[in-house]
């Protein structure tokens, strides 16, 4: 760490340009947890039933594991492939034009706007920029929400590209479990492209949505005594009746990853943390042992479970610009990338209403712009992205706790931001 | 990981003997937690009150985190410092007396009786031996027990060396909320050789016993509502009362551990988890993050809660063995570690009696055997050791879950077992 952080500061004095890794403090967070023991009204506990939102949310996204069990994601033994940095001190100056307002905005403010925890930008494989705030260092890990997702969607496509799964096969055949409930005769892509028909209401504000009922059976903490419902994304997902017919819309429903996470473990004998350790953050030198958030049987979330570090994420974004390739070594087919930038259908997607994206589509659990650069992104609530331009061959991971979880409420501060540093990187 | 499973067969060819890392299944071992689901009955949750009791013990100390929140160890981001190996096969076959039945055992028999889980010898610096069995394998992490203890033993140890810590400092001067009660007017020194005077019973087979409440103010979990007890390690420590006086006999009390982490974060302002990572993780090269479990408000377990790969282990015995010098860099202050060899008074730790190891002592929570080679442990329940022999320049670390948890029941055939490795290696 000492050497690291050396080898950081001799680079920049190299490149004479300060500021590669800065660190700061966030003016919007309170000093949660910090003293021993810390003061009352600082201490956060897995009890708290707002341990996941805002503001206490600025300290949970980096400290997941120390409210909830959880499952490693190996790193492996070998010694970590560090990356080549380029700072370039323009870039907080980049401005443009914020797509709700109109105003101008620069990126410096955007940073700051978006409630950002770390930031890192990769132009050509190389760090143009790196930032932590608030909770996070470059020691740190940072949940990763949805993002997960598409992880997990990409390990589905790798085994597809292999011939281990058939996208075209029914989820009760590739878990007979499933076969009575409405996952039963959805194909794997459509579950992988959430078009599936689902009763299921992730409407938080009803008390009576499906979604509390998914959160209990999720949930690796004791029970209250007499407890019957299901305690396991297994038992859930063979809970799920039909509503509609699959194949017809885009509807953005958590549990299909869930059931992705069974069917691949179903195939593979692996849990998607094994198999994540062993077919990518092995093989990517990556820093840092990443984890899964779990349910009291042991299974990963595969719906949003993930926390790992920026830079980490910055090596998953890096591998998808290069089609799979690393150091000339094809770690991943180049067709599981192939299918998730080729999209989906827009046409499905615009019936769902995200405004922020328009002429988008989901596929394999990555949204696609399809903008002229051809820009493709993992996201998560709370303003996780993982952006990737192939035409600007800039790779963008941003960790944020912004206070509203719908990334409608971040997009007009980010989206063109990161088409602005494009352009300034294309000219 | 790829790379360094290749290097290590590499290695092995080069000296031309093969079985230096071997990994086996135990044959006393039910599979648990295997399978999408698990089978009924093979299932290990954290409301199972046996979780952590033979035979669930066997999965719980490689995956402790998957039942309970925890606090990483980072070790840095720089490339770890591999082991040379210089694997010896004859090891398996030496042979020496077991202590109680007089009987002749062999190293390998005693690998199988003593429910070992992992077991690495270096000799001057080297691994001569290697293996994984059960739950463990070279990317796992094994739960230390009350080898943590040693650990902050050592800690404290290099804290006092630097001044930063004064060890005839009263407990109650060191952290004021401690005053009142029981530790307030013991010393550091004696908090550290727990030679404490407290009122507090570890009989597991009382019910009424104070070991309850302790693991009840420990545990991270929520608490049944109406619950008014401690819920931190901190608030619990406040609550100890005195019995006897301080200073005149050894009485193994893990309460005592908890209050020297609670002095160590007060004095740092960093939890023991944080400095372990600055001060030694992050410096020794370590291969793998590593973890403390925790209590309600993220404090970690200072008297047992660190859980870590083997070989990580293995460097902080050739630490210990190299007194303090890492590749002729000093990295924790030589008093440190000659103070914690120099041992304590037999004669205060004659009288608790721990027949499997007499003319010892306790000195800054680790255990002195006093013997002829000056040899020393950390040493946790069911069958952690970390046995260090200057004089035969040898370490070894065990991972072990055997049924028994007091080491008394493994001594016999374990502390002969590396009396006859010492004597075959100084011959």
């Amino acid at each position: 760490m000492l050497k690291n952080r050396l080898w950081i500061a001799a680079t920049v004095i190299t490149v004479g340009i300060s500021g590669v890794v800065m660190a700061d403090t966030r003016q919007d967070q309170a000093a949660w947890m910090e003293g021993f023991p810390p003061p009352q009204g600082s201490i956060i506990r897995n009890s708290d039933r707002d341990f996941f939102s805002f503001p206490k949310l600025t300290w949970s996204v980096c400290h997941l594991r120390q409210l909830l069990p959880t499952k490693a994601v190996s790193r492996g033994l070998a010694a970590p492939v560090p990356f080549e940095y380029r700072p370039d001190r323009n870039i907080d100056q980049i401005e443009f034009r914020r797509s709700d307002t109109g105003e101008t905005m620069s990126w410096a403010e955007a940073y700051t706007a978006n409630h950002t925890d770390g930031l890192i930008v990769l132009h050509k494989g190389k760090v143009l920029y790196e930032r932590y705030s608030g909770c996070l260092d470059e020691l740190g890990k940072h949940a990763i929400m949805s993002m997960t997702k598409s992880i997990v969607g990409l390990m589905a496509e790798i085994l597809i590209a292999e011939g281990v799964l058939d996208e075209h096969a029914l989820a009760g055949e590739l878990v007979p479990e499933l076969k009575a409930g409405a996952f039963g005769n959805a194909t794997l892509r459509q579950i992988l492209n959430m078009t599936t028909g689902l009763k299921y209401s992730e409407d938080y504000t009803d008390p009576k949505a499906d979604v509390w009922v998914y959160n209990e059976a999720a949930s690796p903490l004791p029970k209250p005594p007499g407890f019957e419902g299901p305690r396991s994304y297994f038992e859930y997902l063979q809970t799920i009746e039909p509503e509609g017919q699959h194949g017809e819309a885009f509807a953005y429903k958590t549990i299909n990853v869930d059931a992705v996470g069974w069917i691949i473990a179903r195939a593979t004998g692996k849990s998607i943390a094994e198999l994540l350790s062993e077919r990518i953050w092995q093989k990517i030198g990556a820093e840092q042992e990443a984890y899964f958030t779990i349910d009291s049987i042991g299974t990963p979330f595969a719906g949003g479970g993930l926390s790992g570090g920026l830079r980490d994420l910055a090596r998953i974004g890096q591998l998808m610009l290069d089609e799979g390739s690393l150091n000339g070594e094809q770690l991943i087919p180049k067709d599981a990338i192939k299918s998730i930038t080729a999209g989906a259908n827009p046409e499905d997607f615009a019936k769902a209403g995200y405004d922020t994206i328009p002429n988008g589509s989901y596929k394999s659990l990555w949204w696609l712009f399809h903008n002229d650069n051809g820009a493709y992104a993992a996201r998560g609530v709370h303003g996780q992205t993982i952006y990737i331009d192939p035409t600007a061959q800039m790779v963008i991971v941003r960790f944020a706790s912004h206070p509203t979880p719908g990334n409608a409420a971040n997009d007009p501060t980010s989206l063109p931001a990161y088409q602005a540093l494009a352009d300034y990187l294309l000219n």
